[in-house]
């Protein structure tokens, strides 16, 4: 998208970000558009310190006093804003970082597209977690495959397909899913094709001919130079068993 | 909030909001605010005729050419832009309507609780349907049971609190969610107190004294005049059991 918008009160912003230190998760999608973007930034329960770790989210979260309190992680701070909603998040920091195009039209489709990005999101994970988030995966593993079987077939096709569209219908900028460059929502796609396929190895190996834009995508988004360097670093969280893409080879039929 | 702010190219704009016509569902959030407002606006599929009614909308999501199609329904049309995702749509509609403060942190904040209210909505959906929405209730009601159990427990009373407390925390107005007026998460609270008191009344009973602000709240709504004269005519759906809402008397307990 070329240079980000001018905002002269976050010239030297120093952004905090809190979400969860062990999982990629929904912060996963705020920390690729900082590192694209080479942004100055601090994922605070990542780190240890005055003022940094897990019990300084967790203070944030459980305050008595905070006027304006986010529901869950991620949130970022900037300044002496404070911003919940991962795609709310992503929205704010999209024309600061120069991730999205500037005319509003172009900023409201962006967004439309992210929060359907935090729609599948849910269903994904839900894959593993259909009856409750508090409850363990054993413990709900009949109705997991159950849930599984149907998301496989009828809803991961479904929004792949959409993104795949839009991408192809893209009139502005062959290869992006909007606008003439690179936006958010490609560092999302990227995202979800790493996701599922550390997820659904077997399922991706199957449909990913029908979804080629999105699978050629993926793949330019990773050998971008600061995107390379990200996920080959320390800061790049590893694909685990604890966030929402995981790999239970009895749910990738 | 008073007077709606000044978008010369929406003056006397007619919106055209596409939805579903037989169930209040997402949709309903917009309505809300468009009736509130008393906006200039067609429900589309609700209507018959000329450019109205369900395969009108039908035929815009299955389109083969429209290149920023919205993955589903609602989805609002203004003059050329169409805008999907019912918190996108409201914050396009916020401040056009008068229903959002102006400043952009004061919007951010508005999005950001619009934003969890949707979040709250797909775990009471996924009480009556934690497997596919693609199945009947009566293929998976032995996991609904299961799912409900949990959501009344830990997740319905964990949303309730969270505005409850955003609600008790607002230091610029006393009575609304955010600002010194009335906004469109403050019709939101009127809806989900609303469908959570057809859907499990008896656990409302229960509850709603550990959240009397949203009551409240919700009972000042009720009779705001637009609001109240919109819910007493045809244009409002009557709540049912193929909403998001359901009353299904096993999971209520």
């Amino acid at each position: 998208m070329g240079n980000a918008h001018i905002f002269p009160e976050d010239i030297g912003m120093r952004y905090e970000l809190y979400y969860w230190p062990a999982i990629q998760g929904r912060g996963e999608f705020v920390r690729l558009a900082l590192e694209e973007a080479g942004a100055d930034y601090v994922d605070v329960a990542r780190l240890s310190g005055r003022g940094r770790g897990v019990p300084v989210l967790m203070r944030f979260l459980e305050s008595d006093t905070e006027e304006r309190p986010p529901f869950a992680p991620p949130f970022l701070k900037a300044s002496k804003l404070v911003i919940g909603q991962t795609a709310n998040i992503l929205s704010y920091l999209g024309p600061r970082l120069g991730l999205v195009p500037k005319a509003e039209a172009s900023r409201s489709w962006a967004h439309q597209l992210q929060l359907t990005v935090m729609d599948f999101l849910v269903e994904i994970h839900d894959t593993h977690h259909p009856i409750a988030s508090s409850l363990y995966y054993r413990q709900q593993k009949s109705e997991a495959r159950r849930r599984a079987k149907h998301f496989i077939r009828d809803r991961l096709p479904g929004f792949l397909d959409y993104f795949e569209t839009v991408l192809a219908r893209n009139s502005s900028g062959r290869g992006f899913m909007l606008g003439r460059g690179l936006s958010y929502v490609d560092l999302s796609m990227f995202q979800l094709v790493a996701g599922l396929r550390y997820a659904f190895p077997k399922t991706m190996a199957r449909v990913e001919s029908d979804v080629p834009g999105l699978v050629a995508l993926h793949d330019r988004v990773t050998v971008r130079p600061n995107i390379a360097a990200y996920l080959a670093s320390e800061r790049r969280v590893p694909f685990n068993q604890y966030g929402i893409f995981r790999h239970y080879p009895e749910l990738d039929v």
